[in-house]
């Protein structure tokens, strides 16, 4: 009964799951609701879903818990993650919106647990849509929604068939194309992330490819106490997004 | 051949693998050496090893890729965790150093991914010590030593028995102590971070117990976009951590 689909993420909450149920009912493939629920909040979430058609499940508290990653209030969707969507409109959408662009690509990251995690920080920090490749990459769903956390409800995912070919275009949309080295690079602070961005972060045994950082117009490498040393690829991209708010938050006192 | 023990961390590379031979070999429990192994340095690893009594493993190279998480070279040792250290050593040896002392404690955090994840970020970032509640808190071993990535073995556990007076003494030491809170915090760029400091973060689900806030002398908040957004804590950890060395860095300039 409270089965995850393979392509499905999960959000909690009466408000979170109010939202969605308002401007997305269709992506909501099933609504968790506490069994003999007697709070109001709750049944007015259950009567608008069932005019709304989607699927409801009454379940034990415990299975609640074991859906959501935080408090869940008694309710918990099961949301399709927003995949193939096309990251040049996220970019004109922000543009419009005049927020500053920021998208967070991901060079063949291959463990779909660091994919759900960065998709979290991304939309924690307001990126506007995460683009991986096609092929040889993290899906997401599974292991990735779990530790998405909610987020793959929310941020647009675009699936790119050439990464190269799309960080080119990116830069056309006047984006400027941020790589994260393991070495060598610029120090994050001492560059300006404050421009519409494209943040690329790489596999966590390779880093960047070759083709890639070719494709970046600089790299930055957060400084680590020795050589030997090396941060896990979700913190990493967690640091950097960090880093832009910081920067983009300072410069607009 | 390639067991893990329950409180084993691996490191691996023929330069981090020497330099633990050389400083603390009683702390390699076994050595995990590419079978017919011809490179030179290899063979002296060997003959070291044999001649401190490590029990030496020759294994094939998928082994070693299963134990590793990064580069080899044909050789991964597993070490016990330095459990049960003393984290006032930790500070005074740092002051003697002219290092400005940093401690990471953790409030109860339940997850050893988490906890191995946030120790590879602390001896990323340089932290002197990482300071655990003896009980009801994840221990360092099995999916923790994994996440670590080999920093358990080189950076120190305090496991004390009750956090609250520890951070009193921590106090007492010279030490500023910051907790992570998850909003109404200061801004992490806000506050002066370059001081003697612990840093304290909080348990996945709760954050920091309030017997925790009420011992830190102030709470930093990351900033998201939402109210509903939240980072994971390994991350959270990390962009904290990061932010330290970042002000402690420009300072030192």
């Amino acid at each position: 009964m409270t089965d995850r689909t393979e392509s499905d993420d999960h959000i909690w909450g009466i408000n979170t799951v109010a939202a969605m149920l308002d401007s997305s009912p269709d992506r909501i493939h099933k609504l968790y609701l506490l069994r003999g629920r007697r709070n109001p909040r709750l049944q007015h979430l259950y009567a608008r879903a069932r005019e709304a058609g989607v699927p409801i499940s009454p379940v034990p508290r415990d299975a609640l818990d074991r859906l959501a990653d935080g408090p869940h209030q008694g309710v918990v969707a099961a949301v399709g993650a927003v995949v193939g969507s096309d990251w040049h409109r996220a970019v004109e959408a922000a543009f419009e919106r005049n927020e500053t662009p920021l998208l967070v690509v991901l060079d063949h990251l291959h463990d779909p647990h660091n994919l759900g995690a960065i998709a979290r920080s991304a939309a924690a920090f307001g990126a506007h849509s995460l683009v991986v490749p096609r092929h040889r990459s993290a899906v997401p769903g599974g292991a990735a929604a779990k530790a998405a956390a909610g987020a793959l409800a929310t941020l647009p995912i675009a699936r790119v068939p050439n990464l190269a070919r799309s960080l080119e275009a990116m830069k056309q949309s006047g984006l400027w194309i941020v790589g994260t080295a393991v070495e060598a690079g610029t120090l994050p602070w001492q560059i300006d992330l404050t421009v519409p961005l494209a943040l690329v972060i790489g596999s966590e045994q390779k880093g960047l490819r070759p083709i890639t950082t070719a494709a970046c117009d600089l790299c930055v490498t957060v400084p680590l106490k020795g050589m030997m040393e090396s941060l896990n690829a979700s913190v990493a991209a967690g640091i950097m997004l960090y880093e832009i708010i910081r920067q983009r938050r300072s410069a607009a006192i």
